[in-house]
């Protein structure tokens, strides 16, 4: 059975990417990150998303001591209710610098030891936040330098939904039986979503255009 | 003043880089990691070099659960007396799985998180022991990838000692003040160097070679 990583955040997306990847007959192993993001709740999404599919979950702790991003510092103040055409041309402060380089360096590594062909990520570059490390052209190049610095050289870099729009990704998830319920997308980390950071607002959008 | 995140390990060619960018004009940050290694040697010779260059010095604790390498498991028995020949054509069971794009993606990040302009790496394609990343086209590539998935979009990856035999790359050091009885190369952790590793015999043969 061929064998795929899954980065696996707790959020909407990342868990369409791995029940999309098990519907292709992929043996998947989850990676999730405990990188010091502001609060936990996604990663409790993740190991209840990591149960419902039964895959194996690795659970990593990472530290990003310089910071640099309002994600991982509880004090800074989120962004509130950005138009999707500003999210679209703007990088906001909740960017935290390499961070899908370094979960994509780190799933390369696992993929390796494991002997995995491919690695699935959930970025998507249509209703995002405007993060450099979800589009189309930084996939192809991780892609292209992981082959050129591993032993196998052939590890895939897959990204199903990098062109969908959010409803889109809905859509699929409910083909496939993704738990929407047990998935958390908020950057605040209150009891219920705070409903104007730009992840709320793009998850609500989604869910409101189907 | 020019900032760079110089990645030291402890080993002569990382101990030169970082003197070669402070020559350079750099204002440097060393970055070294602890990813669970054999032995601790390195990173004690890492900490005596960033102390005599001073520079300020982050040590991070990472961890590789997924291992796939004889560098990450004390059990495994270690390659000896490899022909330099061998070397060049074979990747050896010291080979950590994406062990340099992890590193450089967290130098990436603190690169970003501070404001500086460039990465240096030691790493060498010629006196060494055949790893995949630490080839040129790696390097380019990965700086390729750096300046897709970041907000700045300009940071470069400087290898200055990539194509230097190891007893240029001593040369050059004696010429930099670097404190070579400070490094540390053997992959064994014995209380003196084994002589026969891939890495004690790469630098043997480059002191005898001057």
């Amino acid at each position: 059975m061929k064998k795929a990583v899954v980065l696996l955040s707790g959020g909407l997306d990342s868990a369409t990417t791995l029940f999309y990847a098990k519907d292709k007959g992929y043996q998947c192993f989850a990676l999730t990150f405990d990188y010091g993001q502001r609060h936990k709740k996604e990663i409790q999404a993740a190991k209840h998303i990591a149960k419902i599919a039964k895959i194996p979950q690795t659970i990593l702790k990472i530290a990003l001591p310089w910071k640099g991003s309002a994600l991982l510092d509880e004090k800074a103040s989120l962004p509130k209710n950005r138009s999707t055409r500003k999210m679209s041309k703007e990088i906001p402060v909740t960017y935290v610098p390499a961070r899908n380089t370094i979960f994509l360096s780190y799933a390369l590594s696992y993929a390796e030891a494991l002997g995995a062909e491919a690695i699935f990520i959930g970025a998507n570059a249509i209703d995002y936040s405007g993060y450099p490390d979800c589009r189309p052209n930084f996939i192809k190049s991780f892609e292209r330098t992981g082959k050129l610095g591993t032993k196998s050289g052939k590890i895939r870099i897959l990204a199903p939904l990098i062109k969908l729009t959010k409803a889109e990704i809905i859509k699929l998830g409910k083909k496939l039986g993704v738990p929407h319920e047990k998935t958390w997308s908020c950057y605040a980390g209150g009891q219920t979503p705070c409903g104007v950071c730009d992840s709320c607002l793009i998850r609500n959008k989604g869910f409101s255009s189907i």
